[in-house]
């Protein structure tokens, strides 16, 4: 019935996450609340990092993708779990960095980073940078050269494959902001361009082919293809590049539509290709990359607001009006994105009224889902919002000036923030 | 040619801002920024109370729509010119009153306004609340009641007028999170209880038809209904309801496309309509409120960027890469918003280019503008995106962990900072 092992319902037959009372948890932190089973989490990055064990003999690792959710806590789980950061910004960086984070296991992301940021990232000594375009190769090889640093690069290659997903977040095909396009010749170009790059070496190749994909196909492709391409630049140039980065886009369970793949089943398929065309083409099997955010987080957080009012219009629908809204999650006005929603007190009892979630932004907008079946709820009701765990905080806003939400932790049955609710003061606090 | 009083050209060819070159002013105070011509958001406002006075013999207030760019400089600005703020939260409330603006012209908008919210807006003494839904009035009156004070109530009705504008924001038709529907009776209904419930004073009605209208005729029309329902409800109950907001809306120009309406031109018709109306049902004439947001600020602002990268795929289509994007400009990816684009230093010359604008987060659709005609940049020239002052910056996220930009105004030729830069310390401020 629901989406995560995360979740379950009590004797009172109220949600539970991590094992707590999603009601008390409302009580206790106050709403709206995002909560994490922290425990789920780990679980999810262990079974990436098995797999990559158990199917690729350990030759790889597991990058985090911030941008699903990142903050002194989520890096200091993925530093716990062994895992590397996929990081996109100097913020990103800076906070790694704060957590305690060894820089050498960031890679640093982005279609365009700043001057500043790349200064910033070679002076940390990042892992590797995951070089976009023409200007910022040229970037990186003069910072480097002028500090006295090597740059350790992967390129960003579109290997062409369209993973038949959202037009949003479609990135694999060649009209993209992202990347080098592998069909027209310009990712060969550039790998030659780097290879001739003073202050840089070419350690990996990066590709990404969408997000939320139910499939494990698109990844295999992308594996061939881009172990094809290894293949042919070692031909043309006599260089193997070592190391591959097959990117993210796992998909997660929103609703009972979506059917996700077990995260552990993506290596193994992948991993045979890899091996085949390693084989085929005589090239070395590469250090593998996985880049995993959304589904190692995603399916594991609900956050959970107060019912304000409930507006019937007659033969038109029932807006449920609560605490948060497109400022704490914008993913449904931005995608129309789906999501299961709940009456924590009743999450055991069935659905019996269909109702419009409406945030509380002065904005018509400010929709959390449409049409969503739930157990009727009334002013006062905890609603419960499931797999928000990516992309909600990290999107989140202060639109009309309302404070982002507090942010919890379940691990081992306790409760505790890791994220502090922000305050009015904190609203002004670079007003002039 | 530009879509506002506050661009021109210097001698240079370079975009001028309040008579400032922008690429001095990126120089400057470092990009991305958003520079505000104030002097120019002056002139609207005046522009706007000039009008009541003139058409209405300055029997109303224009109050500033807050949630389309709020900090203490904005509210010092209504401060400053005698007008009333809306304000849609706690926040915006805080905001206010730090900015030394009086209580008893704010007023206190929203859909689902929480029980802490409401105490605070009282204890304060804003000037009026505007009520959306009936559990909202009881807890008002509940908490008014409690703490010995008299809540001064507008009601948000629902006109039944359909303004014509993007589905996201029309508002004034029946299937909308806002308000009490007029034709369902629900209006009449909550106005017998709101003067039947203790504690609470209606003192006015309150509509709002949508956004970005470019007609006078909805407005006169919002106008002509919510009359007659005065005149019903002293028919029906005897009261007179002394005030009439009828909301904000009013079109700004985004690009050439755009044809709106001089600001002062919206209160002849609509002054004419409601003394009609007044006569008629010999009902007194109200007090009349309006609530620009948008028109005030939009169009006298510029985002300046950088570009970092052009990444021409031959056929396909040319992506810009600039240090922002949809975190601190979310309009193109909410709403597919139009914007005009400009190479600042060659704001003079024709078009010769057609490109995509790509923002910096690790998204596929963070785009600010797709296919526009622009004079063509390279990396490290100054992008500035015009009309850029509502709903930008009071929207801005932190994604990707991005900090949000410094906030200029040029006033009387000189440019100083509103809303320092976010740094990267700031980031982290709320993680545990």
């Amino acid at each position: 019935m629901f989406v995560s092992e995360s979740l379950n319902i009590n004797e009172q037959g109220h949600l539970t996450i991590g094992g707590l009372d999603t009601t008390a948890l409302a009580a206790e932190f106050g709403t709206p609340v995002i909560v994490y089973d922290w425990d789920g989490v780990r679980r999810n990055c262990r079974r990436f990092t098995e797999s990559i064990d158990r199917y690729y003999g350990g030759n790889g690792r597991v990058l985090y993708a911030s941008k699903a959710f990142c903050c002194l806590a989520s890096c200091r789980l993925a530093h716990e779990e062994n895992m590397g950061l996929d990081v996109v910004s100097g913020g990103e960086i800076y906070t790694a960095l704060a957590a305690g984070f060894p820089a050498d296991r960031l890679y640093f992301h982005g279609n365009n980073k700043s001057e500043q940021e790349l200064a910033y990232a070679l002076d940390a000594g990042v892992g590797a940078i995951v070089c976009d375009n023409p200007e910022e190769l040229a970037r990186i090889s003069r910072i480097a050269t002028e500090t006295g640093k090597t740059a350790r690069l992967f390129l960003r290659i579109k290997p062409g494959i369209d993973a038949h997903t959202h037009d949003f977040i479609r990135t694999g095909q060649i009209d993209s902001k992202f990347g080098f396009a592998l069909e027209t010749g310009e990712a060969m170009k550039q790998v030659k361009k780097t290879l001739a790059s003073p202050g840089v070496e070419l350690v990996g190749l990066h590709c990404h082919i969408g997000s939320q994909i139910f499939d494990t196909k698109p990844f295999v492709e992308a594996a061939s293809v881009m172990m094809g391409f290894i293949a042919d630049i070692r031909d043309e140039t006599g260089y193997v590049v070592p190391q591959l980065d097959l990117g993210g886009g796992f998909g997660i369970r929103y609703t009972e539509k979506d059917d996700p793949i077990p995260l552990d089943r993506y290596m193994e398929p992948v991993s045979d290709e890899v091996r085949r065309v390693a084989k085929e083409r005589s090239v070395p099997v590469p250090f593998i990359l996985l880049e995993p955010g959304r589904s190692i987080v995603g399916a594991e957080a609900v956050t959970l607001y107060t019912v304000g009012s409930v507006k019937e219009i007659p033969g038109v629908r029932t807006y449920v009006g609560i605490d948060g809204g497109m400022g704490d999650n914008p993913r449904y006005i931005l995608y129309q994105a789906g999501y299961t929603v709940l009456n924590a007190a009743k999450a055991g009892e069935p659905a019996d009224d269909v109702v419009t979630v409406a945030g509380k932004c002065c904005e018509s907008g400010d929709l959390i889902q449409e049409n969503a079946p739930i157990r009727r709820v009334e002013a006062g009701d905890v609603l419960a919002v499931l797999s928000t765990g990516a992309y909600c905080y990290s999107m989140a806003s202060n639109y009309n000036r309302i404070p982002r939400p507090a942010v919890v932790k379940v691990e081992g049955g306790q409760a505790s923030v890791i994220i502090r609710r922000e305050t009015p003061e904190q609203l002004i606090e670079n007003d002039v």
